[in-house]
């Protein structure tokens, strides 16, 4: 039986270490299903090794996870009192800027992508990019691919100008995975409220991460700066646009957190705060759903939208973005 | 004993077949050296594959032509009757974004390399792009580290704004291998005066094509039309910063064509007149540099003026631009 019995629980970007021990954890905690990342810098080659990777893992721990493709097999994996996993790319560099590969990895369960990863790719910029060129011309070809395969583009990562002309482009919704307003801490991997008003006027969907130095009292924030970054959100883009997407990366040894400091995964720094220490008072993978629970129950919010913040509109979301056209 | 016997004759861009009647050919026509292209789209994996064979080529041809790493082996190849060629890239993605790649190659002979090729990568923009977004953050890295290895950096593909920033990032010298003036003919491809006098303002170097589409009257034009555009850019640049790029090639088979007219080899149509034509009235490898140096003695030009156009300013550039540091 799930911790939430009635709500389908969501994380929308985990990249923890990828164990039986936190699977486990994810379950104590009430997730029923989770994006987990196989994708910062790799290339196809690399990618489709990870891929592999997490096919051996389903068959090794069929017992306590199962891969998701579509909302049903959401469903099916809590009803199941499983783990339900989709494979998401941080970077579109798995693709090789080869469009057919779009649908050879959609097949195999790629379901949310991001176009760029912190920097200037073949298909536009990252946030942390010193100028944000915009989305080149292939990466408009790009969109129209990943739109006809029904992947979800993920904007996390990817700078201004390139996000509000991917908003644009895209004939399918987009997400923010995981990122936190601007407006309550400045931060390159933060949105404005103009920037979450454009996604949000286009159906989009915004992920609230747990990470702490986006939020407010950077390693200092409670699981209330937590929850108040939720509550602006949702008085920015509305309560059923927004859920829960941590960014944590739990069981990662040091070393997993230099190159995705680094440009391409061993160029340029492009930032000294990627290491994912978690304050004890936001909560860890096995926690966090009911802290937040009880968070938002103390401040008197609806059951519903409990429910809806904590998983349902991410369901509800996906439904329509994976829907096959 | 060469054509040209005090000259060294030196073609800035061949893309021609890489066959022993395509060598012969270019002895006929006085040709000492060529850069010749091994990359348009490839990847790291395949263009080592190109550049195995350029090595296998050299074994199998040892009797008519020897791979070029310095000026001084250009020389050499002249005295020993032998064709010099170069390895020269159209594009950056051999280097798979990975910078210490750039090495790799240098040492395996790769001595000039365009930054992009007609559309955006991850360096920069090309001219076919519909809008140059400018040299990256990490263009700015590959510009240093192709300064640091001596590699030659070319710009013929790149657009307006990468180009103006890549020649004032880079700390030697750049090349235009194989160009024309967009006074004479607007095209994506030619270089307005302006662009041409800020490459020549930072020691830069302009080797005109002889490519039909860019001339004048297209494919009309004759051995006039060609002089005519290498007078324009020498009161443009000045006469020693001129030489020749022929970007010919013979022997393709239609098939050729396709790719380089494609974005990323297989994408968005981005031109259709990449098919390589060449008017009787020009020449062909065999008899261009004769026809060149006819029509310029025909003006009355000085010989050294004629040497320099030939390969001797070539030449000159490149005993600068391949100097280590």
């Amino acid at each position: 039986m799930s911790l939430f019995e009635n709500t389908v629980v969501i994380d929308g970007l985990n990249t923890s270490a990828e164990t039986r021990e936190v699977f486990e954890a994810m379950r104590r905690g009430g997730i029923d299903a989770a994006n987990w990342t196989c994708v910062s810098w790799e290339s196809c080659a690399a990618t489709l090794h990870n891929v592999a990777a997490w096919k051996q893992r389903f068959v090794d721990h069929a017992d306590l996870i199962a891969q998701v493709y579509t909302t049903e097999d959401i469903r099916r994996a809590k009803q199941e009192g499983k783990l339900g996993i989709f494979i998401g790319w941080q970077n579109s560099s798995g693709y090789d800027d080869y469009l057919p590969f779009v649908a050879i990895f959609a097949e195999l369960g790629v379901r949310v992508v991001q176009l760029t990863y912190n920097t200037a790719n073949a298909v536009g910029s990252g946030c942390y990019e010193s100028e944000d060129r915009g989305l080149t011309d292939f990466g408009h070809d790009l969109v129209a691919e990943l739109n006809r395969n029904a992947v979800l583009i993920d904007l996390s990562h990817t700078g201004a100008r390139t996000t509000a002309e991917t908003i644009r482009a895209s004939k399918r919704p987009v997400c923010h995975s995981h990122t936190l307003p601007a407006a309550l801490r400045p931060h390159p991997r933060n949105k404005s409220d103009e920037e979450l008003r454009l996604l949000a006027q286009h159906g989009g969907f915004v992920g609230a991460t747990a990470f702490p130095a986006f939020l407010r009292r950077g390693n200092e924030s409670t699981i209330e700066d937590y929850v108040d970054a939720i509550e602006h959100l949702i008085n920015v883009v509305g309560e059923r646009q927004v859920g829960i997407g941590t960014d944590y990366t739990e069981g990662r040894s040091p070393e997993f957190f230099v190159p995705i400091s680094l440009d391409k995964g061993y160029g340029r720094r492009l930032r000294d705060d990627a290491a994912g220490y978690i304050p004890e008072a936001i909560g860890r993978l096995d926690s966090l759903f009911p802290a937040l629970a009880a968070e938002m129950d103390r401040r008197g919010w609806k059951q519903s939208r409990i429910e809806g913040l904590l998983g349902e509109n991410w369901l509800r979301f996906l439904d329509d973005a994976w829907l096959k056209a």
